[in-house]
């Protein structure tokens, strides 16, 4: 193995047996016919099964539009370019002339397709379960920083916008209930749109949680969700 | 394991070891919190790397443009459905009164989603192996049939479609040479397409096939595609 491929090696934790597939793996198709592009296409496939089952089993309560959230953000191009940037995958690209010159290296939608096919090239080198713990490895930090309040949260700025841009009023949330003991108090909250038929209600451990589960369901119900 | 799961598991050729799975597999959301929209998301992955294997292996010469296309004939819910129809599913289905009246058994949507979930209760029930075979299985005609020229040919028709789209004029093919033996003869279309400064080129062992070589290059230019 040449220098270079020692050195990705050690930076990502997986040495290649066929030294082929990780070659290809960073061949941008400015180089030509031969280029990652497969891979790509397999390793996003890949990711993002391995990201749904890590949500699946971390968040045994959260609901499949939730999940769908959570993952959006795990598998955008943003976040696998940051993982690549944490590679430093850049300096190992194979790019041709024009995209050197105008620093494809550093460009996020090629740090992201090179993250994805590396995990392709290793699902063909090693199969499925290395494939799931490397990536598992790599998003650690990531999904151990994950709270399914995080998504919930996002439900009022989600409606807000959602009213905004369609020129409505914006939504009035009111609390319309409190109760359960002192020691586990739960809010009731209405939320009115002027869209909606019917207001939704949500009801949480927080004046705030219970709003976001209104705009959830109002969300739900204008279809945005 | 009562009557109709015994049913069910000689439909699709598969067996479960906890019952409870493919319980909520079928339970539809209109049931209530407890339904197979997690199963669903789960399974909707599974199937996508699935079928993004299998294409890849299939046709070691399409590039991801076209496997792209191919997979999501393959896992639109057109074609989910055509599967739940094929197992007879609906009968098994768990539905909240709202869709039981309304036909929810025969919906589309709901048919798709039930055969995902299916997917993802198989997938936990038994493990990656199991379930890649049971869909290769229920694929498996699907993916015989499957050529690349069938995304090929369809690139003239997206380019007319695009054009259309965005009024502009049709686009104009021309072939320009005809070159090699008698036997293995090739063609060189161009095709004009009124936003492009340039035209595209394509060749092909037909005249056909190099419009629809040249069409897709209009397309690539165009970025539809």
């Amino acid at each position: 193995m040449n220098n270079p491929l020692i050195k990705l090696s050690q930076r990502i934790g997986y040495s290649f047996n066929d030294e082929s597939l990780v070659q290809l793996a960073l061949t941008h198709r400015s180089c030509g016919n031969k280029n990652n592009e497969r891979l790509e296409f397999l390793g996003d496939s890949i990711v993002n099964f391995v990201i749904a089952e890590a949500l699946y089993r971390k968040f045994p309560q959260a609901k499949e539009g939730q999940l769908s959230r959570l993952r959006a953000d795990m598998v955008r191009g943003t976040t696998l370019a940051e993982i690549a940037r944490e590679f430093e995958l850049g300096e190992f690209l194979q790019l041709g002339s024009g995209e050197l010159k105008s620093g494809g290296h550093n460009r996020e939608s090629i740090l992201a397709d090179v993250v994805e096919a590396i995990i392709g090239a290793i699902y063909l080198d090693s199969g499925m379960a290395v494939a799931n713990e490397q990536i598992l490895n790599w998003y650690e930090s990531r999904l151990a920083g994950l709270t399914l309040d995080a998504v919930i949260k996002d439900a009022k700025t989600r409606l807000q916008e959602h009213l905004q841009k369609s020129k409505h009023r914006l939504p009035k949330y009111e609390v319309t209930e409190i109760f359960g003991q002192a020691h586990d108090q739960k809010f009731k909250v209405s939320c009115w749109v002027e869209k909606l038929p019917e207001i939704t209600v949500g009801i949480g451990s927080s004046r705030r949680f219970a709003e976001q589960s209104a705009a959830e369901k109002a969300l739900k119900a204008l279809g945005v969700e």
